[in-house]
């Protein structure tokens, strides 16, 4: 479903051409001050306008229509809304003929009876992260101390920053698409979030970052490298009651619950799908295999907008987390 | 919380030195054949008894009290349950001064004030993965066609099999542990399974995967190595109106939904915190740092049980998606 | 939290003079014909204008913003919303200072810490059911060819429903207010919806009424009655092998589960706290007890507006237990 | 689904004839003294033995499998089973061709497809409640300073507790059964749980006592009565600052929250269904309609048994606000 959290539930709402986009925020307490100015320095990191990325020209103005009052929130629903300002819906309807590699068209026309609005992706754009975006300013408000920080670790396959650049000018010039792996740390969360087994930190977080399109792997602390240490060697040697610890391999998570340590996670992002290239596809009325070009404007590197996305879902989970266990 | 699922929901007990472990499982279909014998062969995979691991002298004995009627699921709760026989409960004291590195004790201590079961890892306890098991033998059941496998593709850093038994010879002979990389493999899931967002496929498998013990990692099709291809080269091609494609990197999920290709995923599983090396730990009544022997046989590489309770977990979000989508 | 329903979905948000009120509406299916039009004769139900009601002037227009799309549901979440434009905010100061018998005055100051939109009501503002009925159009539409009816079948203390208007007439006149008993009665619902003990039938119906603001009872079939009737008073005889009974006592509902025959229940609907008359109160900034007048006018019977939303909350019942059933 | 509650949620199973029944309670916090022993006085409630009752033969004794460690929760889930050891099971078969009036047989029938444990009752049976008793034994602990305290006010349609006596007498002697009305309150629930809507007080608490077999209505306050009253007659008083009212017909209750008032509520329970007069149904398999002798001892009187079960579920219900509004 569309909703996420048992004590702090967010949910999303919305198509890319519809009327509005949005979240309703349930289960913030009251007296936590808020604006939609407050949104605006992450929504701003979202719409990106680096190289390799294509903002619409829109205003990506949050508008809160509930929820907050003289200046503060009330206890109840926060409802935000991002109007739809910005579409040509004309061209579409060629989507659930040819169906996009890599891109949801296929499995939305199976799932939704070819109901689904199609244009620009419907409910499956990128565009609905706006609402999790918004979201996330009110949950990292209300997660204590917990502060939130993410980055691109990896472009492209490269680690190295000074080469980010290039990496996304080539992509540009072959009409290509490269993907890359953020890296996300809470500082500030509280030993003791999490349950051992369904409800371990990792299951919540993890389920809350796959919701973010593009996403397709999440490692905590040494992750995947875990994999490939010895015991001795990974192990965290406990340095104070506090429970410090003088290497972080856990990622700040020990039997899915905070250590007190930083959360360290790292998330694969994949590169966008919408290339200018010649693809390959199947017309779903001929049921013949036929080249494809899509046409318009691609970014070239979705993941340089996901930073603030995973931030925001980290910090969805960490609200619930850090709620449910008062 | 311990319980997952909205329409197959597992809710999972017990400690290591309880009396009991076992699990609840609720909203399985009425008339499916089920005893406790067709949960014999998934059990036995888990205890293993390979090198590198050490089964407790237990039968695993699982015993069906409710739900079962004349060889037959009655649709009420199905309730399992495992008596813990061979426990020794002596010398685990002093896991709550001298927590283990790697280990749930420090948070145990810190988010149960004290006063969680410490004996043989109490709650946390990988026995506790019985439950998971006898409900995966019941969920397998009920996910349609669908057939789970998994397996270890990698050990200690190798990828090549004919090595792997001296990689655990090697770990066993230097007191240490090794870790691995386990890929689960489902046929036969149909399309349309799961959400856009918050329950995409990727989001309900992984955060069931992320309950499992020793976890670290997940990804999907080409996942983390996804982030360093091209979007020409991630892409999987479409070559049928049933959705079939040329490749799988996407592992068989698109926009969170089920494509109905092969979902594939891998988990990566760290080397078992128990080995018999000296380590450092902080004494929790002294404060101060000091060394650590852990006695007793441990295994050498945890990862030799995991694939079976990687397959259970898989297999118990697929049923309840597959519930949720008729 | 203001959510409902673990397949179909429904969450409400706004305050009575806030931007807009509405509901989100998850897990509908895709392919319903639905637009705003279809909410209007329940929503005019609910709006009322007979004597005895005092409706703000205001369209209740709804405005669906997301989930439709070529007069169809898409699959998606739909997102209604209602403006709110006729509010005049200048005297309702006075409530967090004197709360008013039988409203939440007092318990939202006390739960919110005094953050509270208490304009109109606030968040507990009859005007939030508007998102109700606009999800119980939804919901009618879903719940297979289950019919909901509903009406007053007690007014001010009398069934005789020819002396409702004097009733009425009566209670203006003393400037006070009446309350009443709606009955709603369920047809064409199958057989086989809910479960034994926790989600039965009566649990889930019963949540969603008590839902609805100035409900303080709930009773199935013969209700209260049954306690006062013998065992072969209020046993139903079967009669057919499709499980229809003589009688219908049971009120359509064995062991928390449907039985084919009618679901009926009546709701007890206190009369509106709203009153012209001098009331006591207690200052909460003095301490002191003493006299209150509400000013403006009020319903002098809040039961003639409810049978509708009744209808509504539990219509989103049966749509989800419909859902789940399948 | 058979597990209700949010962050207090508590797990039912078992049948009737089967091996074991009990419960399992999730989310208790860690530290509360619990053993057996503290559950036997409600157990011996729940069992009666009075006139108009007839308790099966057997312990009901109370085992903790998991969850309580030296006299103390651990904040693991806690599991609680009793046996069950006195089952004559040859007689039973019955109930599938000839579905009792009154009985959930049909419905059984008709939703498992024919698989259901018919024996007694099976998951159906009065008996699954001594899951719900043991689990009020917990939740008591853990609902703060609230007491719970129920009774019966109302046997076979006298409300004198003079002629309770030879009302169940006169039932007995007629072998018919009669029901009654439970009233319970709760003092000492601090103001502020619950919320405004969906989880208002009243929806969660009816949701729980509607789970209790045999109850057909729940008011709260006044209820039904309220529906007959004025405005001016219904209000209740402010009288301090603490939200003290003079009259309590709101039960402790406004706007979906506690007021800090003693919680009132009452119960409607129908007489047992189980009665030795002939009666009349269907034959499942003929389709033809006969006479039907119900044999063995049965209760005159299930009202008799119910109270301590509804304060049961009440304070399942109230520890779970209480938690949540923490």
């Amino acid at each position: 479903m569309n909703s996420f959290g048992r004590k702090f539930r967010v949910s999303i709402f919305g198509e890319s051409h519809g009327i509005m986009v949005g979240a309703v925020i349930d289960g913030c307490p009251p007296g936590i001050a808020l604006s939609e100015v407050d949104m605006l320095p992450d929504l701003a990191r979202r719409k990106s306008g680096a190289k390799g990325t294509t903002p619409r020209k829109e205003a990506d103005e949050p508008r809160i229509i509930s929820g907050v009052f003289n200046g503060y929130t009330t206890g109840a629903p926060i409802t935000v809304v991002f109007e739809n300002s910005n579409t040509r819906s004309g061209d579409y309807k060629n989507l659930t003929v040819q169906p996009r590699p890599g891109h949801a068209d296929w499995v939305a026309l199976k799932k939704y009876n070819g109901f689904n609005d199609y244009r620009g992706g419907g409910h499956f754009s990128g565009r609905i992260t706006l609402g999790l975006v918004a979201a996330g300013t009110v949950a990292k408000k209300i997660a204590g101390n917990a502060v939130f920080k993410s980055d691109i670790v990896e472009l492209g396959g490269t680690r190295n920053k000074e080469e980010f650049d290039s990496v996304i000018e080539s992509a540009l010039n072959q009409h290509d698409s490269v993907g890359g792996i953020v890296e996300c740390t809470i500082t500030g969360c509280p030993a003791g979030a999490g349950e051992p087994f369904f409800d371990s930190v990792e299951s919540v977080i993890s389920h809350a970052v796959f919701s973010v399109p593009a996403v397709k792997g999440v490692e905590f602390g040494a992750g995947f490298e875990s994999a490939r240490l010895k015991g001795s060697e990974n192990n965290d040697n406990i340095i104070g009651t506090d429970g410090a610890t003088e290497t972080n391999n856990a990622g700040g998570i020990n039997g899915g619950i905070t250590n007190g340590n930083p959360i360290v996670f790292r998330v694969a992002v994949k590169p966008t799908p919408s290339i200018s290239l010649p693809q390959d596809t199947v017309n779903m009325e001929s049921g013949r295999r036929e080249g494809l070009i899509i046409k318009g404007k691609h970014d070239a590197c979705i993941a340089l907008r996901i930073p603030v996305i995973i931030e925001a879902v980290a910090a969805i989970a960490i609200a619930d987390l850090t709620l449910l266990s008062k």
